[in-house]
């Protein structure tokens, strides 16, 4: 039974966004150059930018660091319009300094994750957490996409949390990222929420899911293959949406044969011929050498490159 | 089969801590006052201080909360030497500057949750977290506590995983805390790891463990019951041994009905004729009233106080 009537999403928060992958100096810090050329590339593609996500390592990032990393990223002139930083955290005080800080710069949205420490906690307290968490933030500006991704999570939005999320605050609750990978759970959401902005985690089902209604894709395959998702999102009804779907499908699941972070940064060190790219912070992995080799043959074997 | 040699644990870091429960203002900011009040009364009892633990909603306060409450509490003139702070963090540089403040104010050790956000990491992940953490802190004074608490974090420590901590830091990595809730795990790492210091997540096997080289107990419950645990440290293999592990545990599952955390916060509103002790940050949430009632009348018909 359809209930929302939220904000409306404006345009550049609309289509394919990438939970941008974070490129690290030797010593691990971030390598804010690195960062910016691959966001300007993004960008040129008509890439939303979803940084400190989940394949942005984004939880591996200390608060100072995503705040200087938003004001760096907006002082070389990225547009914060097409920004959704990832500012959920397990400490509210943390939560709520990282969406002030996008909302004040300008940035389109937020990706907030729920408090993830503990679990089975209630739909109550998540919700309490959201809510001082907007009142904490006190800009009239944020706009919040809440980040579903129980299997890294563990901790979710119900459907019922969602609507009385929205209910209590609909001009800020706007939309969600579903990263659920089930189909029938974001059918659900697009059925029950018309109106409410919501993105597949991946873009394995956007034919189906834009016809649904989706607002589009945050998925990380973005960060290597923006064009090629975005031609679905663009062409999903179209006489290629199938071939369309198929083929990003297939660079796709190249990736995910691997951690599919590492391997997004060995086919960047490969593409752009800069090994730092392969760089990650523990606890996650460089790929190594054999995965890489094999990955990279069948990318090319598939006939893909990262232009 | 044996085989480490950790560093010897001193006598300030053996016996029963607490993971003290965290006193919150109406705002939700930290109560150091009540909070200095409840440390006190809990070294009174000769319980250790394992600040911001999971029991101490640790992972819902900031770094720079943490930071600032370690200080004050050593201001106010309590013994670093009886305190494990928690310190891990998801983000290294966090993980970082906890143990080194931790480290440099001369805390007896920190107790270190593995990075939890990303599940299944391989234990290679994990031990160059720790080999960055221990390198970034470089305080030889620092003595790290392993947090194994699966049921809460999702990742632990594996053996493997410790020994290899053990053998690359044999000076730092010098115990565990095996909130597992499992005495075969925990029989496990006291056969295996002899010298290293374990500590068992609750008190309810402490006479099995302590018979088989436990260190003491970190326990929730050593809040609310710190004599009645440390009677059980003290004289498990005594005449009385039974009936005081007996005595504990019908205390311990009067507060395991409800949300432990919860719970003792309103046993001591209660005792200390206090309501603001009820606070909790979300997404946990205060007991009900109803429960509260239960709680109190249990522990009445239990003869139990604290005092």
């Amino acid at each position: 039974m359809p209930e929302a009537s939220p904000q409306a999403t404006p345009h550049a928060m609309r289509g394919v966004l990438a939970p941008v992958i974070t490129p690290f100096q030797s010593d691990l810090s971030i390598d804010i150059g690195r960062l910016t050329a691959h966001c300007e590339w993004l960008i040129a593609q008509d890439c939303g930018l979803a940084i400190f996500g989940t394949n942005s390592e984004g939880n591996s990032l200390s608060v100072a660091e995503k705040i200087d990393t938003m004001d760096a990223l907006v002082a070389a002139g990225l547009p914060p319009e097409r920004m959704m930083p990832g500012t959920g955290a397990c400490a509210l005080p943390d939560a709520v300094a990282l969406a002030r800080h996008a909302a004040r710069l300008g940035c389109g949205g937020v990706l907030a994750l729920p408090p993830f420490y503990y679990k089975a906690v209630s739909d109550d307290g998540i919700f309490a957490f959201f809510d001082r968490l907007i009142e904490g933030v006190g800009e009239a500006a944020l706009r919040i996409y809440l980040y579903h991704i129980p299997p890294v999570a563990q901790v979710g939005f119900s459907q019922a949390l969602i609507a009385r999320l929205i209910a209590a605050h609909p001009e800020v609750v706007v939309g969600i990222k579903d990263s659920s990978g089930d189909l029938s759970h974001c059918r659900g959401l697009l059925e029950r929420f018309p109106g409410f902005s919501v993105f597949p985690g991946n873009e394995m089902f956007l034919r189906e899911t834009m016809a649904l209604g989706a607002t589009g894709t945050i998925s990380a395959i973005a960060n290597v293959n923006p064009a090629g998702i975005d031609a679905v999102y663009r062409g999903w009804d179209g006489a290629d949406g199938e071939a369309l779907q198929a083929r990003a499908n297939a660079i796709r699941a190249i990736f995910a044969r691997h951690n599919t972070i590492s391997a997004m940064k060995a086919a960047m060190a490969a593409a752009r011929q800069d090994p730092g790219w392969r760089r990650v912070r523990p606890p996650l992995e460089a790929l190594g050498a054999e995965a890489e080799a094999e990955l990279l043959a069948a990318l090319a074997e598939a006939g893909f490159s990262i232009d």
